[in-house]
């Protein structure tokens, strides 16, 4: 049994189009109108391929197909966000995957004994609401309903407003549910299956990760009359922060990466000295012990550099996502299945945050990953060819039937 | 003759409620709705003080008394708009002192041989529609009608189309027209006269000013997977600028000063690697050559840190004005009014552009400062006390008053 390609691609460029940019690119934010025709494209593939589809109430969308047996169903999924300007595979290409191999599994009249089915997370980028994948957050019970429907975008508006706004606001409690397993395909986002030459990744976890968000507020000024002996400007200390964030990880050592990926500078315009900038700081690493240490760093980072420019600074540690480790058997029946297809691969680790980390609370998980040309996610430029996506796509379909109990 | 503090109080508080912000200060952004009410409410002001008003092609409204003879007037002004979460005193001041002007004039029935008058100009801030100054520098034959027209603000709404809808699109032709000339008092922005403990200022001209932007465009990436190794982060290049910019005036030396007043980050979200930052850089300095030094270094800064973090940079020194000489005769007139008026002086030079110094290149022009308190401005704090703003008014009038020939 494998999958119809022909069948995927088309689907692929058809839901691409809703949200592409003029680069080819994809902006397709989280309960944006974009998000909405995505949804109701999907909804509508998910009724043809025979699945009953259910929303629950972050607007997490099911689709089931019956099992010969009344026993918990293996689900696989991803998300259909997008950040602003990033590309056609993170997140949509894990959500056709799943419909294809339900597609395929409709097709062939395959019967697991546990009942298959896909998912599609609300919201998991981040880039619209934070925190990110907020929608398996509350499903898995890590993030208060109430919490997550008065997220807020730059804008202001509710993400549950938003969300009824859209017309996915569902009638389904948003709560763990059991599941035989969760499985997510997704790309890579890093250069490591590419520079090997490996069109599937056997993803054993996720690292730690922590985000931390900083405000510093000098003395807005005029540009011109102010002389610099008694400016208290807050861009130049973040700008020290974000040079010394980039020495982290060497410091640290290891596989950290940091990034400072959002600032904001106020009042942002060319002939006042900023009186206030904020600005966001991700640290990642596999381990632990190794985030807490750049978090003291980054402790000192600030001091320092505040009380150099004479500014004041609130810093939070607010959200962190301990490292996943994904279920040990799930992970050997992905790995199985690559086995029995014959296609390279290797175990890996994922630099980025999935679905899949809050799934793991709540039942056995597993992911595979497929390759991203140079390493690129985020940005226009995110590709993967088709070759490995086919693989990708057989290797969920082989590891969702054999978790599923069918005989393939 | 004197001018009445009281009523000037007065109009200063009127006026300041029209776009006052909860803490205090102003937003009254160019040909917004609250810079038409305040236009507004100043038009109805010049009318009662028996004032000709009409407007220009670029909304820059003018309100004359006239003379014994038919000589060219004196004019007096300033600007009404104000930057985002700026304050009551830069600019509105500068109007309102030389309305205040008029209506002692018109009370006391004088009638110099030239006329006097005064003008609000358009968009001096530069904070919605760049560049500055744009009213005065049309008038002045500086910036051609069409490109003014043509500024866009940051939601791509045009500056002829904003003037048009808020009603202050005039007939006028907007060329140089002959003055006697032309005067403004304004806030110093600076600390030197709260310093010194002096309340008037007699300004003999403008620092040299350029404005440059830059474009670092590196590699939009997510910012999990991606080893710090493969990274081409276009904020990390950004902040090195920064850093290297506030060290310009000490390499410089002087007066120099050097500000990173905006700077926008994209795709500006915690969990994407930024590809893209542009930002601004404002130089100012007494001395024309010690501009060009800095620019030459500016230059160099941008390509190497450009090159370490391998991102291409676009630096464009797009805004340039000379230092601006004022007129020793107006000067002299200013420095012979506070004389009589027996209070502390200085003369002095404005670190801050404007209007005055498009309209030093069209006629005999000169400016009143009074101080601002810890030389702030451009922020809500901004504050100048009332006896020193007397003072300043009863200048403006006695300069204006012997300019326009008229026994006082």
């Amino acid at each position: 049994m494998r999958i119809d390609r022909t069948r995927l691609a088309a689907s692929m460029e058809a839901l691409g189009r809703v949200g592409e940019t003029p680069r080819g690119g994809l902006t397709r934010l989280a309960l944006s109108d974009e998000d909405r025709r995505g949804r109701d494209l999907l909804v509508g593939w998910m009724r043809e391929a025979g699945l009953t589809v259910t929303v629950d109430q972050m607007g997490n969308v099911f689709g089931l197909r019956a099992g010969s047996d009344a026993l918990p169903p293996v689900l696989m999924g991803s998300h259909a966000d997008s950040v602003p300007t990033g590309g056609k595979y993170d997140g949509q290409l894990g959500v056709l995957c799943a419909l294809e191999v339900l597609r395929t599994l409709a097709e062939r009249g395959a019967r697991p004994r546990h009942p298959v089915g896909m998912v599609i997370f609300t919201n998991e980028e981040g880039a619209r609401f934070q925190p990110a994948m907020i929608g398996s957050g509350v499903l898995a019970g890590k993030i208060p309903l109430e919490d997550a429907y008065n997220a807020r975008d730059r804008d202001g508006k509710r993400l549950g407003d938003e969300l009824e706004r859209i017309g996915y606001l569902g009638p389904e409690p948003c709560i763990p549910r059991p599941a035989r397993a969760y499985l997510e395909l997704h790309i890579e986002q890093g250069p490591i299956l590419e520079e090997e030459g490996l069109p599937v990744g056997v993803v054993e976890g996720i690292v730690a990760i922590a985000w931390s968000r900083l405000t510093l507020t000098g003395v807005q000024d005029h540009a011109g009359p102010t002389p610099m002996r008694i400016r208290h400007d807050a861009l130049v200390a973040a700008a020290e922060v974000v040079r010394a964030v980039r020495e982290i990880p060497r410091r640290v050592g290891g596989d950290m990466v940091a990034t400072v990926g959002r600032l904001d500078v106020s009042p942002n315009i060319p002939n006042a000295i900023p009186g206030r900038v904020s600005l966001s700081v991700d640290f990642r690493d596999p381990d632990e012990a190794a985030i807490t240490r750049a978090l003291g760093m980054l402790d000192r980072i600030v001091k320092g550099a505040a009380r150099r420019e004479g500014v004041t600074a609130e810093l939070e540690h607010y959200w962190r996502v301990p490292r996943t480790n994904f279920d040990p058997g799930v992970v050997d029946a992905v790995e199985r299945a690559v086995r029995a297809l014959g296609c390279g691969h290797r175990r890996i680790l994922s630099g980025a945050g999935h679905d899949a980390q809050y799934m793991a609370a709540i039942c056995p998980t597993g992911m595979v990953f497929v390759p991203s040309r140079a390493g690129r996610s985020h940005c226009e430029e995110e590709f993967t060819a088709l070759d490995d996506i086919e693989h990708g796509a057989n290797t969920l379909l082989l590891a969702a039937a054999e978790l599923a109990g069918a005989s393939v």
